[in-house]
């Protein structure tokens, strides 16, 4: 059994990773860290794991595992790595955004670099944002067939803000409401730029983005859209190969809904060309294809495990 | 015009007051006070009375008013009270449960005593809950009918915890869930059995009260049962004739849902007899007939104004 | 007061309309006609009406009215008006597509034409939708300044599709879910782009929407974003002067969110622009401002009423 | 592997089954049987399942597989065993409340009779709300400590109410709402009588049951309290002496939340001692502990593998 550790264990992704992890044929779950918990039982803490889980939060990092996971907020990963000497052996992968496209670490998308990603040691996770819109995009770019703006709306659920109590995060503010934040200048745009250069050197048109919070707690579901020459039948034809032959996205036959992914490391897209426009449907959830999950699917690649492994995820379908 | 002024408006039944206000044929709002946001236009604050208010919040409580009313928080009332010398003539009407049942304060339930609120100056608005199960059982109360231990489970929306941010607050945890608090044990409980006791003494059963926290923002669904020997047609009679010519409180023929009465001051009760229990479901909106809607009715009486006075809101419905 | 009829009133925008009227300080509602519950109690039918509405649907519609409301599904009120001959003094408002900038209807879409609508007696009421985009396109159309392709992104209550049970209102599919329908194909693209040409003849460029379902009951969100020239502070002059006279428009200025418009029958429009892109979101209530409310205020207008009898609705706020 | 088959697999039940076996490590899901649907991809109504099944429904009932799970409406179950000679070998677990506690059936709630179940060919799943109550009463009755009556509210999720379209499963209706059906006469109470009379004969005392329906699509909340001379340690230790081997059933040292269980096999149970009454609290998810996870657990027994294959389902959490 491969020994994973968590740094940061008290949040939504340190728990959505815990709840992976516990169910993986080929991983045993050394430790759970968390300054703020250390002490209390994990299932105390996360208490859908009641029965599943017998560690307690530690606040002392340890480092004899292969795989280090840090789920830390954005910034922490940094400080973290800067103050503890990590065997370059080992695997880390890092869940916030202060290492994607940095120097010294692969970005950890599978679908757009999975022979890097499996000879890498130190892996930023993409953003969940940044994984849906990347995932609606990669063919074109590949195919050099980006050619014009692109257009994007994508709507999250609350649990892509974390656990931080915030005035967007109240109930009784967000229930049944809708709002756009951080329109045409979302930090996801960086990473999803730098993916896309990678792929179509000299891709230089506007990606046009209008993110929205949504009241539903898991999932993004983005709707993209862009000029092409190319017809429905050839678009379908580019993305199908694109992704034949990656486990988790899907070009849906039919126009899908959210919940078709929800609890679910999937991606689905779905295209529809309308006049000179293809509209692009891409979803996830956030918290899986988005992080944990994805997280997880990386490990995977990295440690020569099936990339499948521990990601047979029963859909919420409801 | 009357003058009423609001003390404490930055928070939920503040809110809500204004919402009512300002659309009262009677009253002017002269004043909105508010520590923490003073100069703030208050429709910054609360966006949708965007132009219909054009008060900043104050923090210069203002005592030329006919009414004022104490929407802070509960321990607040006391203080504020303790610490100002209010004019007897000056109608005071209190959201807080400090001063439920309390020497020199008049319990604001309308249906319960509205003669003795006509005549008072210093009113203690009921509890949202505790309006809930008061209007289930005043009828049996008064024609001395409760006879054995009384059980009752009643659901709220968010808003009924306030605009506080907690961790049964956030929208991530609450959306989709159900908890349990402060079972046998609520504090609304003892409000409750003086007004039992008001209308029917000696009364000496147990009330059973099993609160939850519903996934919902607005409302109150109570359901109760206890034994009765009285028909369903005697019940229906007895609950027709107590509520006859009380404007808000409702026989329902149906067996009604919660958003029948959700944005209104309605209460909608329906009564079914199954073997010899009586089951009794009582419904209102807990920041209206809860709080503020009550807070405007007991104020329609006291100052002498049609009972339903800026009260004839729209349901949601939907 | 003001004899009104409704033809259709058992679906979503009659029942809305009954609960406006029925508070209307210069109506009298006459009767309620639906062919489906004729005999049945109004209330019994919309349950949260009970106590404040004592008709009967009757399937024998009734001419001595000054103003009939048509409420029936779309389709429905051509063949009505084909086998009922109204008299031409009788103000007759029609909710349905039917006669949208059809000869011999006044599109009635006050903050457009109030004018034309105060001198018509047939009104078509505009869509949803339509309301939504136009009230967000209206100002830059009058200022001939629409000068690219427009993007828009809509998401609806469920309200929207009406009462109808079909597989997308389903509760259990339709919760925490979103789904995008005839993009770039819906049906109001034409009432909009009538409405763009009456003010900006020319006007030639793409409108590109997407229409989502999404998992509330009530309000539409609208973003829109175009190319401009026009500066913000320019922009906001543009929008303030434009609705300056018009009372249920309002340009916010912060960024709004859903349920400020809920349950009333504003508009609130808020404009941030970024480079050379103008983001543009627009927020109605599809019951109220985009159906029954706006019928309200056309018949207001019709009539020679306040343009704002009848809807100074409280927000649901929460 | 075993060989699986579904006898209507169109539905919620038959749905949430194929996704349990789909990934079950012991099972191969050789058909499912549909007659509305017979030639559709499964995937195809199913839509969350895209790349996880290749099977098509079929209207032809195959009688080569082990195990054959019926998800038939109720009364259409015990139709197709009159009309299909099924071989007494063959396990056969039906979904439906036709053979609860019937002769020739085994009732299927393993807590109850697990050594029963697994020398049993004819299995009856208990019903979603009968589980929920059961898991709470079990260990009082077989104490023989069931003293007095007991009140049950509980609140299902809509899918307990299957796909069919309904006045109370749509979803402008069901959103934000609650109401109550079958108060004190549900179907259900019919086999917790049994079970309970199973352990505890004699039982005599009425079981109070107020059934809500909740604004969630998945889990029931229960909460059932009683007279009890026992004492909270007592009460804790009884039940989990009883649940101590049973694999799904946790005895929560803390207040729990329905979100706990959602999305997994789990019970989950709370007891308060309050005066001389206990509070007990029971979540399942009715899709699976409540209907398809439970049939499966059943599987499982009945044939010899381990009770949790198949069944370590990642919690929903949020």
């Amino acid at each position: 059994m491969i020994r994973a550790g968590i740094i940061g264990g008290a949040g939504y992704t340190g728990g959505e990773l815990i709840r992976i992890l516990i169910n993986h044929p080929e991983v045993e779950l050394a430790f759970v860290h968390s300054r703020s918990q250390a002490g209390l039982p994990v299932s105390e803490l996360h208490p859908d794991l009641i029965g599943e889980c017998q560690l307690k939060f530690t606040d002392v990092a340890q480092f004899d595992v292969e795989v280090l996971f840090l789920c830390m907020g954005h910034g922490e990963s940094g400080k973290f790595l800067a103050e503890n000497n990590l065997p370059d052996k080992m695997l880390v992968i890092d869940l916030s955004h202060d290492f994607r496209w940095a120097p010294g670490f692969t970005y950890g998308l599978p679908e757009l670099q999975r022979e890097t990603i499996a000879h890498s040691r130190r892996i930023a996770n993409p953003g969940c944002f940044a994984t849906a819109i990347q995932l609606g995009l990669l063919p074109l770019a590949k195919a050099q067939a980006l050619q014009d703006e692109v257009h994007v709306h994508a709507i999250t659920g609350s649990t892509g803000a974390g656990q931080s109590l915030t005035a967007t995060s109240h109930y009784s503010w967000r229930h049944n409401n809708l709002s756009v934040y951080k329109p045409f200048q979302h930090q996801h745009l960086a990473e999803i730029g730098q993916s896309l250069l990678h792929l179509q050197p000299g891709f230089a048109h506007a990606l046009n983005f209008i993110p929205l919070r949504g009241s539903f707690t898991r999932g993004i579901f983005a709707s993209l859209y862009t000029y092409t020459e190319m017809s429905e039948p050839e678009l379908i034809q580019l993305y199908q190969d694109y992704y034949q032959d990656h486990p988790f996205v899907f070009i849906s036959p039919n126009n899908p809904d959210l919940k078709q992914v929800v609890n679910t490391n999937k991606a689905i897209l779905y295209l529809e060309k309308h006049g000179d426009k293809v509209l692009i449907i891409s979803l996830i959830d956030n918290l899986l294809k988005g992080a944990s999950g994805q997280a997880v699917q990386n490990m995977n690649l990295a440690l020569g495990l099936k990339e499948t492994a521990g990601l047979g995820l029963k859909a919420m379908a409801f």
